[in-house]
């Protein structure tokens, strides 16, 4: 049982909660909570921290995430030290990053991709990776300068689907336009500027770009896609959240393609 | 200009920056941030208080916000400590509490509701209201034991939508059950064991149910209402965020009432 935050372990967790370029380093980052930590695959090589507390009062719990896999026994009070949250669980683990590519994203005959760009708010990041998965999305594709997908509160917010929708970091968009052009995939820029979007096509391959909270797209990105669309709004609303905007397209996408089916 | 923390009028808004029964006690609520001020309408009352260095620093958009309104310059200092926001923009203002009844909804001929249960959480209960305001949603109807729709957080999330969508508060479920029976609105629950919502006809008289982040709707809810319904869900994703799922359905009675047009 690990009992003081000397150890080198727990010095490097508390490192890895605050710091991206550590996780990013290390190829490594964190997932806290009982239910998302029953989630892991086990592929992703996640060892497992434990408060004590909670290994003794609920062992079989426990013992049904860790599912003999690696893990450590931790003091309470190590616990609280390492958790991101108010009220920690007792459960945490140290999990391998994932690294998809491009390429592998070929094999879907269809697609509907999102793309993010510059998005800053961790919490709408985890929802739209959510969503993204509830609607039938096949990857989330993030530039540069979108907020880390594993910081915590990103992780946090997904509930468990970082685990199960693709995504692609650090991806540069002229790139990215140039390999969606040559894939036939139609793009389509959330923008104020656009037209209606429930009257577009969306069960042909489809990628969606949506831009920062606060500036919307870039001119550069509205500019490459192929149609410039607007979610329709009532009343005096200047613009939705991200994460929302975000939902209602995909899930247009996934309800044309469903009554098609 | 007011310049400590003892006067009374500063006192006051500490506390109802805090305080849910203070605010009902008073009859009012906070508004805080440059964009929203603006939107305030005259008719809800406002009093400003404003920076000192704000004012001096843009003084033509102070006068543009307050529109010749009731206002009070702050120091920085008291400013600080009435903002509820980590960087404040030195602009909030004291708002008489708005009164709306379930009589005014009936001159509403098509009316499509969005009724709260026991929602917890300030963002998506903001987030809900900015969307069912884009949505086209009549009103906004919350039971009992839902989140004060007056708590700062919930007033920043409906960034301004709080002013123009009509919502009732504490509402009695089971007289509220009755009466949209004898309106003859259909009322849909969002629960987990229901059918595809996508196939139904939102385009008459519509009432949607969204229950507690954690645990859903109520039974007697549920049970009350005309039909069950879900949103499909690829993946293995278990539920959706309540901001986002109340968004997905207001949207898909949107779509439908605007093709129908």
């Amino acid at each position: 049982m690990i009992t003081t935050i000397k150890n080198q372990q727990i010095k490097n967790i508390i490192k890895l909660n605050k710091s991206s370029k550590d996780r990013k380093e290390q190829g490594v980052f964190l997932v806290e909570g009982v239910r998302i930590c029953k989630e892991i695959p086990a592929s992703w090589n996640p060892i497992f921290y434990v408060s004590e507390e909670y290994y003794n009062q609920k062992k079989e719990e426990v013992l049904d995430i860790i599912k003999g896999q690696e893990y450590e026994l931790v003091t309470k009070e190590v616990f609280d030290k390492i958790s991101d949250t108010k009220t920690p669980q007792g459960i945490l683990a140290l999990v391998k990053q994932p690294e998809y590519t491009l390429e592998e994203l070929q094999k879907e005959e269809n697609p509907m991709l999102m793309v993010l760009e510059n998005l800053q708010d961790p919490g709408n990041l985890g929802t739209i990776i959510r969503s993204s998965e509830a609607a039938g999305v096949t990857a989330v594709i993030l530039s540069k300068d979108t907020v880390d997908i594993f910081n915590p509160k990103v992780i946090r917010a997904t509930m468990g689907s970082i685990f199960r929708v693709p995504f692609i970091l650090n991806q540069d968009m002229e790139e990215l336009v140039s390999w969606l052009k040559r894939k036939n995939i139609t793009t389509y820029a959330a923008h104020l500027d656009g037209k209606d979007f429930y009257q577009e096509d969306l069960k042909k391959p489809t990628a969606f770009f949506i831009g920062n909270e606060g500036n919307g797209l870039s001119a550069g990105l509205t500019e490459a896609a192929d149609k410039k669309i607007k979610i329709p709004m009532s009343g005096s609303v200047e613009s939705l959240n991200a994460a929302i905007a975000a939902t209602i397209l995909a899930y247009e996408g996934k309800r044309q393609r469903w009554i098609s089916e």
